[in-house]
């Protein structure tokens, strides 16, 4: 497939690593740390491989990649933006551990399309990535669950592996890793923190029925207000996405509506948060003094509103994605469903101020 | 390579489109139009399309793929990082524009490391990506220079293209397209901005020489001094990467030594003025009430903290790297260098305070 300079015997044998070795006058060993990445090197050693390795136009694990089955040199992750910074955080944490273990890392975009989905897997699949981590809020229906089984298998079949990464589980017969965080957990803290301050009519921004990251989100939020003894009132809960526009125009929607009928903001997310807090201060009314406010996810937006809000590890779920994926993968007999939770946590900063119980 | 099931005669011809078609009840026309993504689709005849590519495992433009130099179905963009919302607003261009023209998008994350973008460029190349669009600061040496004409050499052999984007030409021998955006011009406008303002002390954030992005901003910072007569100070400049915690580092460094000797803050980008802005908070000193401060990029945390700072247009970036790398390579005989520069604008927010001219 790949179009491959000759190496000096006319053309009839790739070059190796041996040759890139030979050329630059270094064991081969030292090209391989140096390809590898993973340790320290001389600058002129470095300079005198990436040399050879361009004059020769040597392509690692070339001829490994022929082999079926065979150990390939990439991970894949696939998201729906890169823009979202919940998706650029994981696939940070992906690019940071494929580092790590010597491997490169691709990131393939969908716009939350099925069928660039399913042509972006197919294209990792076809290029032997070692494992295709798919990250995020998904609608957790048949079809999403029987197209998921079948990129599962074929994954598996093809010596790769599915790592679903902020998703639940598709079942024991459906040969996937799985990464989860604790949504319902951290919603429920987070959402305890205002009640405990005294807060009873709490606004929620980013009820989203039928995907799994709102679901989960709102559903700690109900719970919490039932271990509070607080009615749950469906009125409190407003629909969008998860976007900083739509939580700018829930906002200014409701107070549209007249003056405010709560004394703090669930935002299902950050980003939701720093448009809400835009509409807000529109209306003169000011985080914390006027109306308190948390968040969901910790991204740098979150530390620029000084936003209470809910820490996601994002990064060490794509880092675990990678590592399980990889160990995984050097024992092909425990295809197993393999499942992991990580923990979430509440970061205080200044955006909730206590109020009279009412 | 691909594993590819067969499609009903046993195996000895890849599933075709028209497989695809007679599998799912529709014309050819319909799959093409739904696998391209780009024309709207009934739900239920969308179903039926997908239901067949799934069962026929069928790989689109799997044919031409094998054929040397044929087109590809992917467009490719290399990256440091997909944290940097700068790169990540990019990459979104890319996907975009992919996206409309029927492609995938891969990118390729490097760490800033030499070796893992050569070997990134290298497995773009081997996958017959139709174009490789670098993106972003970089050192411009030499080493640099050589090893970017032996990229655009090595993809224009393979039927590729070299796309730089956000960095300086090469020379008319090297066949890479180059889409820059104005950064002297964008830093030049936001510095008069400020002198307009009465500002004479105006520290810079971010020199980092021999870093082209950095380089080119303090040169329009420099430029505006000199057109408005005020002395350039040099230790006005402070040193520093572009990151959020340099901001911070900076202005703390800087308050460590005494009480602010400048009115205003030109920092080189937005992530720099957010970390200057949490560095001036702690100090008590406020924006713009106590100093004036300007940003660079346009990014979302400069709306989060009211900057006035200098739009880039990332996506548009993307979107004209692929449009004229795309239509670049239907005219293989025009391989000379081609190089845009899009325009940058002051976006003005609520950072700025007039003061009386010393």
């Amino acid at each position: 497939m790949a179009r491959r300079a000759t190496s000096g015997d006319g053309g009839r044998r790739p070059t190796t690593i041996r040759d890139v070795a030979a050329h630059a006058g270094v064991s081969v060993a030292t090209v391989s740390r140096i390809l590898s990445g993973t340790y320290p090197s001389a600058p002129a050693t470095r300079g005198k491989v990436m040399k050879a390795v361009r004059e020769l136009d040597y392509v690692a694990n070339a001829n490994a990649r022929g082999l079926a089955g065979a150990s390939s040199r990439s991970v894949a992750i696939v998201v729906n933006s890169v823009v979202s910074p919940h998706y650029a955080h994981v696939a940070q944490g992906v690019q940071t551990q494929a580092a790590l273990e010597g491997k490169l890392c691709i990131v393939g975009t969908t716009g939350g399309d099925p069928e660039r989905e399913l042509a972006t897997v197919q294209l990792m699949r076809q290029e032997h990535a070692e494992c295709v981590i798919l990250v995020g809020n998904v609608v957790n229906d048949d079809a999403y669950r029987a197209r998921m089984a079948d990129y599962a298998r074929a994954l598996s079949a093809a010596g790769s592996q599915l790592v679903l990464c902020g998703r639940p589980a598709l079942g024991p017969d459906v040969p996937a890793l799985v990464i989860e965080y604790d949504n319902i957990g951290g919603a429920h803290a987070v959402t305890s923190h205002l009640l405990s301050a005294g807060h009873r009519r709490i606004l929620f921004l980013g009820r989203h029925d039928g995907y799994t990251t709102p679901e989960a989100r709102i559903a700690g939020y109900r719970n919490a207000l039932s271990d509070f003894g607080v009615p749950h009132d469906p009125a409190l809960e407003l629909h969008g996405r998860m976007e900083r526009a739509e939580g700018y125009r829930m906002i200014r929607g409701r107070l549209a509506d007249g003056p405010p009928d709560f004394s703090a903001i669930f935002a299902g997310n950050d980003l939701l948060a720093a448009g809400a807090r835009q509409a807000l201060r529109e209306h003169g009314l000011r985080i914390p003094d006027d109306i308190s406010m948390v968040g969901f996810d910790d991204l740098p937006t979150a530390a620029d509103i000084d936003l209470t809000t809910v820490h996601v590890p994002h990064e060490e779920l794509g880092r675990t994605a990678v590592r399980l994926a990889l160990r995984h993968g050097q024992d092909r007999s425990a295809l197993t469903e393999q499942h992991v939770l990580l923990g979430t946590h509440i970061v205080v900063r200044d955006s909730v101020r206590p109020i009279r119980p009412h």
